[in-house]
């Protein structure tokens, strides 16, 4: 996926222009064009009824070749909630993938439905290959690994939505940041915005991997610091983005028990951590955070879920070029770009 | 469940006001509300064009962890018809559920997208975890037992528009009345408005639970007689409402060949029956009634999906709270109540 | 399925009017409707955003027993752009069908809740079955064998809108003509308007079927000729219709290898075509159309997939009776029918 971040020379008629872009990672747009599409979730969050036919008559494929209800009914929401349709498919028994068909000629002929595609794939580089044989958007719904360009929207549009800003925070990222990719791109991404501090929390067996550390220090105004102890740091955080320790990464249960718990955040832990941090998770969630603490107001993974919503919104309009009803495409404020 | 009767004192703006009440069991409504429903989906029934509009913008969530596609189709077109949207799964194979996530969270989740959810589980009490988990109403489309509030609606209204009432008639039930949770719901509500006949017509094998019959007799203007004959009684019917005597329930397979065409209703045995009678069944049929049957104008019971639509019409749009053109909230016309 | 062609005297306000009417098969509908549906669907092609409300409030039921991505998918689309609704199952897993429920009584239930019905079954004769239970129109998305009614229009719209017409062409057909239905109901309905040349290219052991070699011959204007080497006479075609020659219809795997190769249309062989000709497949593809040809302006199968949308907008606004704005329902001009 080297050498697919257009320029913004490309870009036709404005800097933020996405009309027909498929998005498989987020290089795929520019750090402007991200600040655009979080102003545009934040206007979408306080104009749902003037938006609500924006998109109407544009049809949503959602290509779902393994099960993702959560990923699959929030594209899906997304777009009837611009005023658009849906068709697709939301498992590969209920395709026809059986027969044989290679996912080049499944895009080919939805492209003829379709106004935008949405595909979630087992296989990596799926989501890629579609988007060479579609002749409309594609957008990657997960494909191999579980991180995907419109997770990282939803978790940047939380950070946005609870601090007003994506840069100037610390922000602790706990469980497995080894297998975790969730955590990865968000790292990533921020570190395009630059003027973060990642604060890493993991078991030793679980800790991040090189290239994400190369990645942020590769980025002036980025740090990190890795620590095993949640509780040492919690107090210091911004953000705390929980992921889950999964016992299929340890070579014994003992060493999953014993760790398990240093890393379930429940009540007594939050008592620790400021007044305004934001607690964010992927979801699902099996236990790694207790459901305690869904009624605190530092629980943000359910707003995550609204945000997510929203970003597809942002995204799925810009690509399919439906305007929004007093949205200024073309204004720059708010843009901040220090990466 | 005992307990979850509203008082008519809680309801906001007017006694018939359910927006954003969740309906696990027709407990959770009064009958005078009840009332309201059956005057709203008769109102449906002669103004489909009017209020196709009537919840644009609003969103049905049908999240069926175990198939039964009539009542999901039901809901489904019931919110299409009224101008809304849907979205949700069909089967638990199609969800994520294998991922282990908790009904709570994924009613959190999806409390994000839908206005309003139609749940469908195979256990026992999955409704009730669900509408407390949800910030939107949770309709029971059926958890565990075959019985859920929606059917019920579907068979009062189906005497409704039969009779003009659903009070002053002499309702037999026949087949598997020991498990039939169908009838049993049924026989309840119908005890709260009172002054029906009810002829329990059964093999001795599955006779009515003692605790419907007790509900019976605690309606001073309710009464029952239990046969095993069906011909001796259906003469004196205005309603027989079928249900399927399955295999299963017998200890040897002689007493249910035997059992089983008594309780099959044919056109011989229609032939004793009044002119007026009609004739229901929850379906799916099997061959408790005779095909022979369908054409008779006393069979209702395709008329019943109709109705289940129009109540579910009735029902969703009160929840979400979209007014419908031209009818009357607050009039109190036609309500009927002499429990 | 003798004696279910209407005569054009049943038709109630026009020739072509086909409001309530069931297509199970093309013999359902007379050779003026198949030109009157051809004339609609170049108009929709014209005027998609004229047409995307002509439908409204209108639901299809696509009840597909078992999976047909993109047979479905193109149903569903078809009526989405017309502006009405999508209610259905997608597989037989996802459907209630394992309690026994008849087919007929299925239909009688969904009848109460859609406007028309697309219906695909493993068993033959199903879809007639559902079309005389229903009292909406039904209409055969495939029972059996994978022949179903709106392939075929697709394929003649494919024809019309490459040479504005569909007689008067050299027609080859090739490789597997025995079992492929698809092209046995080309040729029938072809011949309905007359004036085509057969080509049909097989392999000795998967020739064409003699009753469908009789038809031809019951046919003045029309005639065939028989072959075994495509590129023996690939240059004289106006159409070349290429089918899969499947692995299974081989006693031995050699015979299968030795001949799979001359069915397979590469681009040396395109080299010796004319360069209007057209190249139709019904798809999937495996690969006995190499990739290489996709983007060769003779290869016409995903227009194909754009025009079998087109076809079925065009009849499922003719059934379900809606109007579309700008089209003159009783206009004949272009109807050609000299069979």
């Amino acid at each position: 996926m080297v050498g697919r971040i257009p320029s913004d020379s490309q870009l036709s008629t404005s800097q933020f222009n996405l009309v027909g872009r498929s998005v498989v990672t987020l290089d795929d747009i520019t750090a402007s064009q991200i600040s655009y599409l979080l102003r545009k979730a934040s206007f979408i969050s306080e104009h749902l009824p003037e938006v609500s036919h924006a998109a109407a008559g544009k049809i949503l494929a959602t290509l779902f070749y393994e099960p993702s209800t959560r990923t699959r009914l929030s594209f899906e929401t997304a777009m009837l909630r611009l005023g658009g349709h849906v068709i697709g498919f939301s498992s590969a028994q209920n395709a026809s993938v059986s027969k044989g068909e290679s996912i080049s000629d499944t895009l080919k002929t939805v492209s003829n439905y379709a106004d935008v595609v949405a595909i979630r794939h087992p296989k990596e580089g799926a989501a890629l290959v579609a988007s060479k044989a579609a002749s409309v958007p594609v957008i990657n719904a997960g494909d191999g690994g579980h991180m995907h360009p419109t997770q990282t929207l939803a978790d940047l549009a939380t950070l946005q939505s609870r601090f007003g800003r994506i840069t100037d925070l610390t922000v602790g990222l706990c469980g497995d940041l080894t297998f975790g990719r969730t955590v990865h791109s968000l790292i990533e991404t921020l570190c395009r915005f630059g003027h973060v501090k990642f604060v890493l929390v993991s078991p030793k067996e679980l800790t991040m991997p090189q290239y994400v550390l190369d990645r942020i220090n590769a980025s002036d105004s980025c740090s990190y610091e890795e620590v095993t102890d949640l509780t040492a740091v919690i107090g210091d955080l911004d953000v705390l983005y929980m992921t889950r320790v999964q016992k299929e990464r340890f070579f014994n249960e003992d060493d999953y028990l014993r760790l398990r718990d240093t890393y379930i955040l429940d009540a007594d832990k939050l008592r620790l951590a400021k007044p305004t941090m934001a607690v964010l998770h992927p979801l699902p969630r099996v236990n790694e955070i207790a459901t305690e603490v869904d009624d605190d107001p530092r629980a943000a993974y359910f707003e995550q879920v609204k945000n997510g919503m929203l970003m597809r919104m942002a995204l799925m309009s810009s690509v399919v070029g439906a305007p929004l009803p007093g949205f200024a495409d073309d204004s720059d404020e708010n843009v901040e770009v220090h990466a």
